[in-house]
């Protein structure tokens, strides 16, 4: 705790990746943990990890400012869910990192670790930053678009979306229902599994648990249809990963999932803001003029979407959930660009959602692995998807290519 | 708006429907609707509707305390998303309706209005009594289990569960995230139907915008695999129903939907106690001795809940709906049993959720329509259930069947 603590003192000011740090708070939790070790009691399997929460999760002892200037100092009476699963296995809130506006685009004043004049993504910004500069080894984010594993590709650190409705949302900012998932940022992929079996209650995902992997792994390579829209550096990335995957022992095919799976991105946007504009409604109807102006425009986009557009797009997600599943038969990951390129330039964006959005909307588990670096210097990724409900293979799966990629240089 | 106030003050006092009211605010908004309307301003599909709120939704101008003594006063810093689209069209929150704690089972002080010895049913119970004593012509309500169905039920008025995620959940506390729905309770399906559009956002489901009925309507019987614990009265006021259709023209036929909606009862009761647990998580580490007893053993119950077992709930709630969807082909609606009869005697139970629970689970929406009175002369009811996404075709067959039962007599 007091290495996070020093970290913290020598990294956030250039950083700005706590809303709210609470270092009091974090050494008394970790002197209670202290003591009852020393008393022989169980303290947890993340007993004294230091943890980030993003700034939409309530923390019943810390201020959850949501982002917005509406919500400064609001203190929510319970903590949320995850918190509370968090802490009960002996993790420790170091503090609240900052998120986009609502979790959505408007982007807080977290710089990205790697290069102070580029976003670190978002909406999960602080998380990001905060796992990329060493002061946490975990942090909460949530994704809705591509709120995790973007920051994590621009910040080059593990980022897992899992299963939508794998870890409970209780006191989590609704954006969209059908698509708000919570999920974990790490510096390893060993400690995200276990931070995410902590946090969906599940000992079936720790790595202990994880059934040995398939021999040879077999990948399928999805470009997608925005291709020509990824950036040289990133597509030369995800070749080189399918590249050295295979030159170890891996198995890679090309896939084409479909037509559905084409069109989901778009659906994913529509049913984003259609139910971002409901879900925010009370801020529209009462605090119009204190929400940005970009979110302001995309909720208004959001409530003039017709019922019948609204229920297509959850059509399109039905129909790229049974593709994908069907394209996967025999594969036991799909490799994809996790972002288009290096993290941008500047810091009033978070990035373009683009390449993240079709995996959200059909609710699949995504891991965002690190693979080298732009002509930047700053990271780059490639995403790896698995099936509904099967998180577990999937980070077993990841855990596997790592290996490959680490035997590649 | 007075005529509430009046009916409130003379019924309150026997009932205890309310958790509060806001006398004043009420007033005051609808004096600010009529000065909206006088100078021409649009003031909304429900202007000057008086509206009761259950109190596990969120009010930024009225406590919200969740049926638990822990929240006593607990003051939100924003209206859920419901209450900001019901206040936006006109209506006005009179006040929070008693819920079973935590929107479980361990009930409040509510009567039913029929008999103030028996319970309103839960845990919509302030909802079902407050539209059912004439108070308020509509209320919301969430259901889990049977939390819309069974109050509405035992106290003669409509209950509507509308299909899984219909209106938005934002700012609903959560217990079960893959079967909390919002819904309504009214006193006319034309009223429920109305509400419901506004929250929804959606305007094809008002009466105006439903297609024509289907000439005759086509009625599946589900007679449950409970069969045998409905009560007598309540099993003859089903065939009754089924019969009057029959006589007046409908088509009736028997629905045996298979292995898995039978299996749905006790998968439902699976998904919301493991569920409930991990939501609950905050209370049951820092305040368990706070939870009332029935509540603390089931949420351990759902704690104990292997995932296996958890993931075999889900794996049988989309069997289920599959072979739903399957048998009701040609159905235009099924018709089964709301409740296992009347309002049981005393307030120390809610009743039974056994005939509620399989509808939740598989996610689609629900009517309870009120079907004359039982040998203690307390309503009965029947539920009619829909196809998902189907809101508006089984608003519409209710009403159809509702004018066949009238010509019934």
């Amino acid at each position: 705790m007091e290495r996070a603590l020093t970290r913290l003192g020598e990294r956030e000011p250039g950083l700005q990746a706590f809303a709210h740090v609470d270092a009091e708070g974090a050494r008394a939790a970790a002197r209670a943990l202290d003591a009852q070790a020393s008393a022989g009691a169980p303290v947890g399997p993340l007993a004294g990890m230091p943890i980030g929460v993003k700034d939409v999760i309530d923390t019943a002892d810390q201020p959850t400012a949501l982002g917005s200037p509406l919500f400064e100092g609001r203190r929510p009476a319970r903590d949320a869910a995850c918190v509370a699963l968090l802490r009960a296995a002996g993790g420790v809130v170091l503090g609240k990192t900052v998120t986009a506006e609502l979790a959505a685009f408007h982007p807080g004043p977290t710089r990205n670790p790697h290069d102070a004049a580029r976003t670190p993504g978002g909406s999960s910004s602080g998380s990001a930053a905060a796992v990329a500069a060493g002061i946490v080894p975990a942090a909460l984010g949530t994704q809705t678009g591509g709120s995790i594993i973007r920051p994590a590709a621009y910040c080059g650190v593990i980022g897992f979306k899992p299963t939508f409705g794998l870890i409970p949302r209780a006191g989590v900012l609704a954006f969209a229902d059908s698509l708000d998932t919570v999920g974990v940022l790490g510096a390893r992929l060993d400690l995200v599994a276990r931070v995410t079996a902590v946090l969906a209650d599940r000992d079936d995902l720790v790595p202990e648990a994880w059934s040995s992997p398939p021999a040879p792994l077999r990948l399928g390579v999805v470009r997608t249809p925005e291709w020509d829209a990824v950036q040289p550096a990133a597509r030369a990335t995800l070749e080189r990963v399918a590249g050295a995957a295979a030159a170890n022992g891996a198995r890679v095919t090309d896939l084409d999932p479909g037509p559905a799976l084409a069109a989901a991105t778009q659906a994913q946007r529509t049913v984003q803001l259609a139910e971002g504009a409901l879900a925010l409604a009370d801020e529209r109807r009462r605090h119009p003029e204190r929400l940005s102006a970009t979110l302001r425009e995309l909720l208004d986009e959001g409530a003039a979407i017709p019922p019948a557009q609204r229920d297509a797009a959850h059509a399109t997600a039905r129909e790229a959930a049974r593709e994908l599943r069907a394209a996967t038969e025999g594969i036991d990951v799909v490799l994809t660009p996790a972002v288009d390129g290096e993290a941008p330039q500047g810091l009033d964006s978070t990035g373009d959602p683009l390449l993240q959005r079709r995996w959200t909307l059909v609710g699949v588990p995504v891991v965002s692995l690190p693979a080298g670096r732009g002509p930047s210097g700053l990271p780059l990724a490639v995403a790896l998807v698995g099936r509904r409900g099967e998180d577990a293979a999937l980070l077993s799966a990841a855990a596997q290519l790592q290996r490959l990629l680490e035997g590649e240089g």
